[in-house]
């Protein structure tokens, strides 16, 4: 089907989820918009992210798209269901994927899941793995300093791995065998994560399972786009078009083209 | 929803989709059918794979099933487009979850099938893969000593490694980083498979795949079980109840209670 997939994020951590889109379905086309003027959703008041993410959703409706991928934590807590019954294409969040990937990965039903302070408060995973298999032990672990060292464009070396082993600390001594990375930000600090992790614990990036996820229910609804073409892609955001741009080409190492600025705070 | 999930088989393999179900979805409640009777499927013409997996369907039409799992690669290759657009209920095939998987995994582009001479004969994986990126590379192999092997109940030692590592010798050299178990009765060999293949190459389980994939489509459907129970799982056969009993206890490392034999080769 001839007709692209919507990501919205508050800001740039959504890119993380297109580029696994951008990998794992090469011939999709995406429109991303990023709401990086009131990025971050995190401390907002529930009301305020729900009226920012439906201007989100709004602009994109007049995009044609075939399915929405909410890819910020915050807002999928707020207003998923809400979208899911409203929209009649389908809308997927970040935290499911991420959760009943953990699930299959466990053999020791016993998990971890790392996020921003807002996430990991509002309890989403613990509730949707425990949704899933109540059995399951759940670690949760806030890491607020992830989220700044990735938007310094600080991935790996000394500095990094300093800071991943510091936040990390309380998790030393858990017996889990599978680690949500439960923020669209922290798949680019992977390399750093995994040398703490070592190989025995299964790493579980949101970005990826929610590709995997648009890419089955795609196939289930049959809309999945099966010619041929190399696929234009469209990047708006609410902030600086050059900042967005500079970013946006970095973490998804391609050249996103012209990135648009949009004023949808009306 | 308090509705059971639907599996249908030519006979035993789909038990692996099973036990995968029941571990990732402990609440969920499942009626399998197995076609022992006429089990395999694989060397059959088209129409006759067709009507038997008609009349497993119908047979479980009648048990308010919420969801219907194709776990035979032969009847999902036959009817699944044609089984999605007559029922009502979401259906799911095995091939799609572990080839989308395969996708998500592989980091060069590369990655290996092996399944029955069937399935490898059909195309049906690789075309599955090059419809999702018609840039990744694909190696096939049918394994027919592997299915006989399992079948007998043999799933380790020096018989089994001797029989996996003679089989898989013609994918020795190639370069591929994932490789896809297209066949249910695979994951028994799970153990010497690793071995075969090492630390570098990720083993995809389509059983493991394809309840991953029920989960994400239970949730987008908002039909998945909420409450607490200890579910009440069914198990038919077309064949002889006391050898798919003791095979299916052996296989899901539960007692499945008894099973019974259906007649609906009429």
């Amino acid at each position: 089907m001839d007709r692209p997939i919507g990501v919205i994020d508050s800001g740039l951590g959504g890119l993380t989820v297109a580029k696994e889109l951008l990998r794992q379905l090469p011939k999709e086309e995406i429109v991303y918009v990023g709401d990086s003027k009131r990025c971050p959703y995190g401390p907002r008041p529930k009301a305020e992210v729900r009226t920012y993410t439906w201007q989100m959703i709004n602009f994109l409706q007049t995009k044609n798209i075939k399915m929405l991928v909410i890819a910020c934590n915050t807002a999928a807590a707020v207003v998923l269901e809400e979208v899911k019954k409203k929209l009649d294409i389908p809308v997927v969040g970040v935290i499911y994927p991420g959760a009943s990937s953990a699930i299959k990965s466990t053999k020791k039903e016993h998990i971890a899941v790392i996020g921003t302070t807002g996430t990991i408060a509002s309890g989403a995973y613990t509730t949707t793995l425990k949704n899933i298999n109540s059995e399951v032990h759940v670690e949760s672990l806030a890491c607020p300093p992830f989220v700044p060292l990735v938007e310094q464009g600080i991935f790996d070396g000394e500095e990094a791995e300093h800071v991943v082993n510091q936040t990390l600390k309380p998790l030393a001594d858990k017996q889990f065998d599978t680690l949500i990375l439960g923020c669209t930000h922290y798949p680019l600090l992977t390399t750093v994560i995994k040398q703490w992790a070592g190989n025995q614990i299964t790493l579980i990036s949101s970005g990826e399972e929610t590709a995997r996820e648009v890419s089955g229910l795609l196939f289930h609804a049959g809309s999945a786009y099966t010619g041929e073409r190399t696929p234009l892609h469209r990047f708006y955001t609410t902030g600086e078009e050059e900042l967005f741009k500079r970013l946006a080409d970095q973490w998804l190492e391609i050249d996103v083209g012209q990135v648009q600025t949009i004023f949808i705070d009306k």
